[in-house]
């Protein structure tokens, strides 16, 4: 990235104070920044660097009046925050996509079909009768296996492992260390204490915008033409366990260690903390909130409930029941005097059991 | 897979009704199975199907009477759920063990031996000294120790990384992502606050017919001679923690993101629930059940067992507390309204303290 | 390692009696030891051992005084465990460090540097402008991103994925498939309840003589110039969560699962026990400990606290609290009793409410 002030200035919609010729090169913060460099001032608390500042310039809201001398070059906006974020944004995009050609080895299938602008790092596998659409990240130590199809502007890191017939979207960002496709945990008891394997023939869809941390687990499907599905604009983080025929809905959001056992049916635009579980063939209502560490064993059918709890229940409930857990020794001392005290007023009246 | 409606018959020692010579290649729901398909019913509510379904073949019940037309053929059998699940297995069979051959590049030291059958994927490889079975899968960026034995049939998915010195029996299937063998969690803490590593020089043993999922840790021992053991018929599912010198018993069955710590060992036929923590120097005794989120602080010396909780009690009792956990407020309350009985006929009598 | 008893006398300041000309090449526990091989007796259960053992050589306190017929050599020094350790060290470095030179394929931009003795592994990946120091084995299928450095002795197993921009110090141990640098988990909501990504730009410290154990994942900061930090001698299993923007501070340990949310600053020589949970922008002070499971939803100031539970109170007053958790039903009982004893007691007497 290499913009003039004026350049930004005409992106973000602002007004320059200063010389708007001067080169940037890099986003900063304003108590970090050096020359080349960009930054922003929303939060009052941070205004006496605005005074001491290296940034080249610095991005402020339009009313913002100086109450020193300001050496830097400002840019005036309405919302100073957002301008900076979508300034990182843009930066991002292009560091991200940055990468295209082929470095080798790598390897892949004669029948294989690979868009246009796309990347292939070396030790990149990708197998038999894939397609993969344009401007494609592919980062070394991928696998792709046979079958699978990703769309548009998606973004696989190093070492992210798709088994054969997974269905990706466009806008995916997958982190290093994932796995999706692999068996579904499914064995059936035999009669003398061992287990026969049920085999996971389904397949795993991703749609649109979905983001993967790293080193998370998806299994595929149990049945042929069945999916474990993870809907569009769905955000899971690292370390994530989702089991086979899980479906997670449009939107939801999910922190890291969190565990969903199989066929339950997440709902969209839920929020679901860390290291929670949730058991197998549950539902899950739109909206739910589920807090840290929370499990949950029933079905949740009821939209925008806040729970937490192992098994979970009403958010506010858990902490007044959590409260009285940390006094128990208390109440039951108080339950202990009032045994006393009830034994010494039947003595002085008559027994009464 | 493509056999006639009369193979399959004859496999599954079935009658045909209908014409025996149709082709059939792939398996699936019944009601979503396409022409040439072949499919099940089992459960009574499905029968609405059998007379719509787009199947070429349907295994049935050799006592189902049909209530209306049906246009697909049948076969009867004596348990239609049983036949199909033996249909998938062979489907999987050959599915699994389809790939054979070495892709290229690919690496393997001079003096390792490996059986025929066998699959070698580009990019995998396989360290010094290493002895490897017939028909074992070995999948691209699969990384192979020094000195590791490997049986027969067994199937390492993609990115699978085996430390030296690791022993894996015959028909396991281990998950892309999966670790075996890195360094227990050992250090010796120091005067000054820090801490010396512990060297861990011991291995791991996996035995027969163990399945792992994907991304799951399995540390080695920490001294010579001395391994981590995971015995035969376990099935380990995805992301779950193995500490060093742990002994995982014959059958025994663990779900998602449990941890299990150092030198504990596990009995034979146990199932733990997901999300589960062992502490270490345990002993669990067979058939133990742990429910999902459970912490074990203490040995479970007594068989068969169901816990719960954290640290784990009785299942039932665990559920029994915690139901009355969830009303504390109101016991709570219940207790301030006795206080205050007990106070006014404490009034009304004479001075009890 | 091949040294003669006469050699480890020496290494160790021990004295020996018998043939100190006898070669070793081996060290075994006293109970499973064969000739070639040196054992130590510490402890005084196993003194039955020493005289059956077949080590060549065992190592035993310079006061022990043998009850009957002794075959092996003896080593004599003051403390046995210590320098069985030690000699233990000193084999697992040359094991640890065996390895140097070039597998092929594998690959490395043209304008990075890489220090001497070290290993670069079949399938390696070195990106552009890397600066790696002496003696660092990097073993198989490990990713190293664009401008990362590294220090002198560390050790990067097999799969280990570096993003760009990472920077990790001297004496460290990576295990297989850990995940170092991948985006923080940063989401702004949108009006119409798609989320949009918050570019995660920063870059993760790791400071010398930091373990951290396999599938471990470490997120990048989000801003340039900021850094998700674990300092010098931290330890950290397997299957962590350290999400962006944290510090861990000097020395401290954590075990398997635990998961520690962004923004959040550990200080220095705690220790965490496994699948523990710590909320975000939290601060930690020096030496607290949290027992496994413990979920942490405030900051802790005082130092040297121990907490447990979820959310996390002191130590002994959880297990007080959880006690009487588990005689909840007991608990619940003696209160009924109690309101029906009152409402006799009341009955008798006149109307108290």
């Amino acid at each position: 990235m290499e913009f003039t002030v004026n350049n930004l200035a005409a992106m973000l919609g602002g007004e320059v104070r200063g010389d708007g010729s001067v080169k940037i090169n890099m986003l900063a913060k304003i108590q970090d920044a050096k020359k080349g460099q960009i930054s922003f001032l929303s939060n009052p608390k941070y205004e006496q660097y605005i005074y001491t500042t290296q940034a080249s310039a610095v991005i402020v809201n339009k009313d913002f009046v100086a109450k020193k001398n300001i050496s830097t070059i400002l840019i005036l906006v309405d919302d100073p925050y957002s301008s900076f974020t979508a300034l990182l944004e843009e930066y991002h995009k292009r560091i991200s996509f940055q990468k295209t050609g082929i470095e080798q080895p790598s390897f892949i299938a004669d029948d294989s079909i690979i868009g246009k602008d796309c990347y292939r790092g070396a030790f990149s596998y990708i197998g038999g009768n894939v397609k993969i659409g344009d401007n494609v990240k592919i980062f070394p130590h991928v696998y792709i296996g046979d079958n699978v199809s990703i769309g548009n502007n998606t973004i696989l890191h190093s070492g992210v492992k798709i088994y054969a017939e997974t269905k990706i979207g466009n806008h995916c960002v997958i982190h290093s260390g994932t796995v999706i496709g692999s068996d579904g945990f499914g064995f059936a008891p035999q009669g003398d204490g061992s287990y026969k394997t049920i085999p996971q023939l389904g397949s795993v869809i991703i749609e649109d915008h979905v983001a993967i941390g790293g080193n998370t687990v998806i299994d595929c499907a149990t049945l042929f033409g069945d999916a474990t599905i993870i809907r569009q604009g769905v955000k899971l983080d690292n370390l994530i366990q989702i089991a086979h025929n899980v479906e997670v809905g449009k939107n939801t959001v999910i922190a890291a260690q969190t565990g969903i056992s199989g066929s339950t049916k997440v709902g969209e635009n839920c929020i679901i903390a860390g290291q929670v579980g949730l058991a197998g063939h549950l539902v899950i209502a739109n909206r739910t909130g589920l807090g840290a560490q929370s499990g949950v064993s029933k079905s949740i059918k009821e939209e925008g409930l806040k729970m937490m709890g192992s098994p979970a229940f009403e958010f506010g409930d858990y902490f007044k029941s959590y409260a009285i857990f940390k006094r128990l020794p208390d109440l039951q001392q108080r339950l202990r005097d009032l045994e006393v005290k009830i034994q010494k007023l039947q003595g002085r009246s008559m027994p009464v059991d």
